[in-house]
């Protein structure tokens, strides 16, 4: 069942007996998930729905994202806030109302973002004499801004970020990777120099790269884009591409140079120490709820999600097993009291004393959801002081380990950060068997069935195109690390001084 | 200058000196700030502008919350997420667009809405076959996923938080008070039975009663709203109630009882344990950055902000005093190693190094601000081992303190604490000598010209009517705790039961 048919909220008249039949109709058909292997387009959308990260909302494409897919987020907006503020940016709101006619006022930036907007004409009853678009990004609103605020080098640099959610008017849509409305954060800094401004676009690409690497555990390659696929509006575009389980590139956080563009658009300017009148320098940079499909599409199996350690909203489940009522209440008061101790630890913990349910359904009901970490106790622990740590990430009794209740909160802590280690490590030797450093063009196009090709680009925009045409890979980004200096472009042979990765991509 | 004069970001063409010379005009005009006396409207309008809190956005009625007015939320945010969490609560987010259709299926809440909302008619170029509406609140598309969400007796209660922005067309507006787009936390509950229901609709009242007592400050009261107030949709309204600075009522936070109406316009249904179908009680709350206004209102005076410590931005701003350059460099650094050490005990603290300004100028500056703990040292105290306390509630002398630097942070945390208790005790004092007990409708109408009414009401909506339309003044709540039992309506003189505040609101 394809994303757009499962989304059956139509805004239509329908009895109560209609919904619940239709409903389990739809449970029915979500018990059939497909492997990875079978569908991984499809096996996604079952993931995401049956975990209950998110769910359709009843306007087409947009997403309600319910709350442990929230919680996640949560946790990666902790993560990134933590190092936005470090490096000295504050936090602030914008309106969601922009003027139809700011949109307008950057050449590129009105290509990019027209044939994508929401488009308020009515309020309060009244049509409005201009109308208003709901925000596809703030650049514009945040240029009239900072036009105002800043007047001279010491109001400069202003460093600000937002986190909220935008409109943009996608055709196909899927859960968390496209949808119309979706959840991110959006960072807008003027700067004095172009210098200072480039500096800033690098230092948030390397704060993402950092974020992914030690928080997601995913690994991504930080680079430019090439000009065809830059922000709108944007000199410079950089981003972190990754690969996910199906050997396709998602980009993963964007943060752009914007030149003096928005600048001049908008008068942002400052006196210097000469008293001279000089436009800014401006970037943003953004990441956005698409990471959380990132999370999904690299680590998780065929048991269910499996979320990484740092980010995970519950990180150990604690299931009880017993079979008799005395039994019941002498396991389930040491796992209360094992709970407690990981909790004082800071390790995030929940105890499952669901009733009339068995230990093997619980076990495949938290797989499904992605806990990184199970604590089995029952009577034979209690005996031996034990408890059977299960690690999510490695099936049977290879990921099993009986250790003293006395060194539990070290031993989880331990296994937490294997957990955490082998998630990355895995994802990175995926990535690696599937990227090819191609040569010929042949290879090239062998390369990209199944993942990346990493090879020389000329700089010409025909080749580029023409890739895409013949291969329907698209460049996606010439990484800051270049092992050789010079080759020959994959396209065309001629001379060409830097390699870039090309795939197929969300 | 009235609030929607000084809204000059219209979207017009203007050159750049146009907005420079307009800028400087504005400035000039600031310099002006009344104080709270000569014109209480205009002194709020100043102060939100010069202590940065919002500015106003180019769309009419929106406005900016400026990193500093955001921390400000943030930190409000904080102290409201960790009660909901502590009670069961989890958050979650739903999209920003709701079909039109969904807002009238509840015919009171249609009622209530209907003349309020921004339309999108048009997406991605497109008309739309059905206009969608930006959610002014979220009970209906909150509804319709519970209705999928909620099968059995098993699936509850459901606790979901949500914390975004919502757009309502209002005519009139004053920043932070009533904005078109305001920011906010929505809570929607599903519970089993109407106790259940009512008992979360109540603890909702106390833990923004408890919140607004304990770290905004401000002494509210709860009660219920007269059926005239309720929210469009609901059962029962309660309400927080607090008196601002002017004597005017603000609401400043509301908690639902939906009963079963929404339930019954979105088959939120559920299987009980004798396989029964029954229908669902529900409940909404929400705060929003109204509370805000509130704070600056109740607290503040004609030197600027004054905030409370529990929800300062910046609790303690360290000032140095030298007048050479090696007394510069002795001082500075004192002032950092005590900036390092409050830190390190948790207070936010700021070190103020601007060259170039007096230390006058940055007292000026930071009691504009609001920060409620300023830190003086000097050559003096370096000689002493001593640093100067300055509480911002207490002005001149009578708030100034020399400390040992050893008792430090002790100091600075008592400090802060008294702080925080003393605005509590200010306003709670302010409210009372402005509360009249009043048993004649001549001293009511004197007692609401400059405070609150405390009168029986014997429950007609039509005394309640023409009491506002005679004095202005509306029946802000029926309070939970009522001093006496029975007496005669402060309009028909009937026999009542309850006791009911009246005053003019914002």
């Amino acid at each position: 069942m394809p994303a757009e048919e499962s989304n059956r909220c139509q805004v239509t008249a329908k009895t109560f007996v209609d919904n619940k039949l239709i409903e389990a109709i739809d449970r029915m058909s979500e018990l059939k998930v497909p492997s990875r292997s079978e569908d991984f387009s499809e096996w996604y959308n079952q993931l995401v729905l049956r975990a209950e990260l998110a769910d359709y909302a009843p306007v087409r494409g947009c997403m309600i994202v319910r709350p442990y897919g929230w919680a996640l987020w949560e946790n990666i907006q902790q993560a990134l806030d933590r190092r936005f503020k470090a490096t000295g940016h504050v936090n602030a709101a914008f309106p969601l109302l922009i003027p139809r006619s700011f949109i307008e006022k950057e050449k590129s930036h009105v290509a990019g973002f027209s044939p994508e907007l929401a488009v308020v004409t009515h309020g309060g009853g009244e049509e409005l004499e201009e109308p208003l678009v709901i925000r596809p990004t703030s650049e514009t609103i945040i240029g009239h801004a900072y036009s105002k605020w800043i007047q001279s080098y010491r109001d400069l640099p202003v460093l600000i970020n937002q986190w909220n959610s935008v409109v943009r008017w996608e055709l196909r849509t899927k859960l968390f990777l496209r949808t119309l409305e979706f959840f991110w954060q959006e960072g807008h800094t003027a700067h004095a120099t172009f210098e200072e401004a480039e500096t800033e676009t690098r230092q948030m690409l390397d704060i993402y790269t950092d974020f992914a690497v030690n928080d997601a555990a995913i690994p991504v390659i930080p680079g430019r884009k090439s000009p065809s696929e830059r922000f709108a509006g944007a000199d410079q575009t950089y981003s972190i591409e990754a690969m996910m389980g199906d050997g396709k590139a998602l980009q993963a956080g964007t943060s752009h140079n914007l030149g003096q563009n928005f600048a001049k658009a908008f008068d942002i300017r400052y006196l210097d120490k000469n008293g001279t009148l000089q436009d800014c320098w401006t970037t943003s940079w953004g990441l956005s709820t698409r990471f959380i499909g990132a999370i999904i599409m690299v680590h998780s199996d065929d048991q269910g999600l499996l979320l990484p350690p740092k980010l995970a909203p519950q990180q150990v489940v604690i299931v009880p097993i017993y079979k008799t009522e005395e039994e019941s209440a002498r396991v389930l008061e040491a796992a209360k009291r094992i709970r407690a101790e990981l909790v004082a630890s800071h390790f995030r913990t929940i105890l499952d004393e669901r009733e009339g349910v068995s230990p093997g359904f619980k076990f495949n009901d938290w797989e499904m959801r992605g806990i990184p970490l199970r604590i089995e106790i029952g009577p034979k622990d209690l005996t031996k002081n034990t408890v059977v740590l299960a690690r999510r990430d490695k099936p049977g009794k290879e990921g099993k380990l009986s250790i003293n209740q006395d060194a539990l909160a070290g031993a989880v802590g331990e296994m937490l950060a294997a957990i955490q280690k082998s998630l990355y490590d895995r994802a990175l030797a995926f990535r690696e068997a599937k990227t090819l450093d191609t040569e010929n063009y042949d290879d090239f196009k062998s390369a990209i069935e199944s993942g990346f090709a990493f090879s020389f680009w000329c700089g010409d925009p025909d080749c580029e195109q023409k890739i895409k045409e013949e291969t329907k890979a698209t460049l996606r980004c010439i990484p800051i690390k270049q092992p050789r200096r010079s080759g020959s472009c994959i396209k065309c042979g001629k001379p060409a001084g830097e390699q870039a990765y090309f795939a197929k991509a969300y």
